[in-house]
């Protein structure tokens, strides 16, 4: 998969995210990051990118054109340009859509996917309605730029990507894989600061060990994320734990 | 504001930082980034932080041990300790509460803030339980490790902090301040691929063009986020314009 980021800070996402799994997925050819200088493609020879809003207002807005000038460039390295497509074009705003697992396994099929990250207070609203295909948010908070969105999203995404992950098991048993957060994990050493490893994971019986999980895993998310637990699939047995569990933390 | 990093990866962090507002205010003393790295407190000769989960399963999991070390020499630093006081640690972790801009302005008066970064299977249950003061996530989405977590929780709230953004004035206009998202903007030429900048921006009618602006950012949110709307304070005529406008649109 070949993710191309238009930005004015090249280097940040670049180095951001040489580290661990997605460098190693990148020297393992199983994915690109290309970020693209905004900058490259000012008309003037300020290299400046930015001017002052219409109707007044504070700071600096990002310019239609050198966004539309880097946007070309970009498709024509792409795969789909050669077949006459154009790929997606995510724009980080929070005015977008809320990122969550579920896109980031819909964007792990594309073989291509374009980035715009903002600066300033924005960017025209003239050529994002030209070129956005997406616009997406990663969250309810305001960052200075839209850079680090964008590296949360890659990163998101370049896991799913097949042979990114060392270990295919281990995006299965996940959080939010199947609406429930994580089991508590334990290793080495057995007693720590006193506190004991649960004697079921030192029993060595498969079975027990699955459904202790499954039930810490089930408490969890009805303690933390009650929201998530109405979308998890449990079985009879399960939903009866729960009920148990619930009645029981009432009373105490 | 001091931020301290627990991670295994302190330069991804430092370098994705350097860059822009926060690097700049890390230059002008008004926020400090100190990335420390866990493998630094290994308690073996091969600087090894991970061991195999108790009960079997994918991946490896974080000692307790070497994270313990860890927190402990970054306490050492912070002025909460001389005092007698441990500073808040924030583990970014799918379990924790769903960061927003209501947290980060709350975080944002701290004077230390420490945040853990999980990597792996996660990290062993019971340092957890001893040393975190709150779990936090960024999205309901699953990350390679906690750093860019971090780092999006470090922008977030370095903004917020006095003297930090250029313009104090940018920081109160924008999305989710009022629980709006933000109106579109312009800026040069007047004319872009045939596309006018609206007259309005363009009259000087400096409350006429609040009036619109207002309206657009109430339309968009309307559009794209109706769950923020609800909570947003609206004039009586802000009310009856958009009353006006989900009629029309429901026409249309």
């Amino acid at each position: 998969m070949n993710f191309h980021i238009m930005t004015l800070f090249p280097d940040m996402v670049e180095q951001g995210l040489k580290t661990s799994i997605i460098g190693r997925a990148e020297a393992k050819g199983l994915l690109s990051i290309d970020a693209v200088n905004i900058r490259d493609y000012a008309f003037n020879k300020h290299q400046s990118v930015d001017d002052y809003p219409y109707g007044g207002g504070a700071g600096m807005l990002m310019q239609a054109e050198p966004v539309f000038q880097c946007y070309e460039a970009v498709c024509q390295k792409t795969k789909a340009s050669k077949e006459g497509k154009r790929p997606r074009l995510v724009y980080l705003s929070p005015q977008g859509r809320t990122f969550n697992q579920e896109m980031a396994e819909e964007l792990a099929k594309e073989d291509e996917l374009i980035l715009l990250c903002g600066h300033y207070e924005g960017i025209d609203e003239r050529v994002l309605e030209e070129i956005v295909t997406d616009y997406v948010s990663i969250g309810d908070y305001v960052l200075t730029g839209g850079e680090l969105a964008a590296m949360v999203m890659i990163d998101a995404i370049s896991r799913l990507v097949p042979g990114v992950l060392h270990n295919d098991v281990s995006a299965e048993f996940e959080s939010f894989q199947d609406h429930l957060l994580e089991y508590p994990q334990y290793s080495r050493p057995e007693t720590w600061h006193g506190k004991q490893v649960p004697p079921i994971l030192l029993s060595g019986h498969h079975a027990n060990i699955e459904k202790w999980r499954r039930e810490q895993s089930i408490i969890r998310t009805a303690e933390n994320r009650p929201d998530l637990l109405e979308k998890a699939e449990l079985t009879e047995k399960e939903q009866k734990f729960l009920e148990e569990y619930r009645k029981n933390s009432l009373q105490s």
